[in-house]
């Protein structure tokens, strides 16, 4: 029996959506049929971004964000602090920082996590940047924000002792209970880091 | 504070990546970071995979199916059985009983359900095509596959009405126990059904 059901240009669609995070073989194929469902509100304005994605977008050269202009927006912010540096693993880790809104300083990304299993070693990732910038900028505190993982700490100390001989402040995120968070569902890695960590109310 | 973290082109690219069914803003955001890192084996193949869709698929004219030939593959192959319709609510049913591998014959997708809390009549469906199909067409058998939904069984109903001074068996699916189904986990009507649709072991 014949099992194409449909053309080759929506199997390679749905392929393709399937890569995407999120997204499975079945979702990728509703996610398809929608999509061309939808060819004017939806299909022809995503081939248009990402046509403007592919020509615009790109990966700033100094503290390696994705954003349309290099530098990025937030390397090309006179306002924000030229003092603090934050090291984070991923540009997803930088966006959802900007998104609490506490923080104005630089962004570092590295681009991963140092991992022995994986192979990866300093020279993989953004560190010799890291490095220079760290000594060259008028950088007084670096902020590392890795993931709390194994890989994510091993790398933060890694980066504490390639920084020891410097003139600057190396600080971490606080450990703690999550705002909103019940105890009764958390770990004892984080409660005893909270109890530890305890402040005056 | 500046809340802007990366250039308008990503923004839109994640505001259009949130409007497919299985992706929110979060995970749109996940995908679209994906993407771009994956700029040559992802975003560039997927731009060239929209551009394709969009010159050259489109709806079959006879059945309803999505497909880049009018007639569609399956309209077109003259292996299948061309006595008997299966009549579905949307495309991506038919893809799913073309999955089954257990039918081989003509389809007709009627892009939706009569609804009357959403004010859709048989007009706003594929409906006349089907009775004008049914009628014309050298067809033996009308197989109602709609969802087992309110809906969807109306609709049915209403089908069955409109083809009865036709020539033509309406059948319908089972209902049954789903094949890997645990009893336990089942509802009444569909353990009802099963038990009423009992057949010799």
């Amino acid at each position: 029996m014949n099992k194409r059901v449909t053309g080759p240009e929506i199997e390679r669609l749905i392929q393709l959506l399937a890569k995407l995070p999120g997204l499975g073989p079945r979702s990728a194929r509703r996610a398809a049929l929608h999509l061309i469902k939808k060819k004017e509100q939806l299909l022809t304005p995503l081939q248009a971004a990402i046509a403007d994605t592919l020509e615009k977008v790109g990966v700033c050269t100094t503290c390696g964000n994705i954003d349309s202009t290099d530098p990025c927006t937030i390397c090309g912010d006179p306002r924000r602090d030229q003092s603090i540096l934050c090291v984070v693993e991923e540009v997803g880790d930088l966006w959802a920082l900007e998104r609490a809104s506490a923080y104005s300083g630089q962004y570092h990304v590295l681009g991963g996590t140092l991992s022995a299993i994986d192979g990866i070693g300093p020279d993989d990732l953004n560190l010799p940047q890291l490095i220079k910038r760290a000594s060259e900028e008028n950088i007084t505190e670096v902020l590392l924000a890795m993931n709390a993982t194994v890989d994510g700490q091993t790398t933060a100390h890694f980066i504490t002792d390639k920084l020891d001989t410097m003139d600057v402040k190396v600080s971490r995120l606080a450990h703690g209970v999550p705002v909103g968070g019940e105890l009764d569902y958390l770990d004892e890695g984080t409660l005893a880091a909270a109890i530890k960590a305890r402040r005056p109310f």
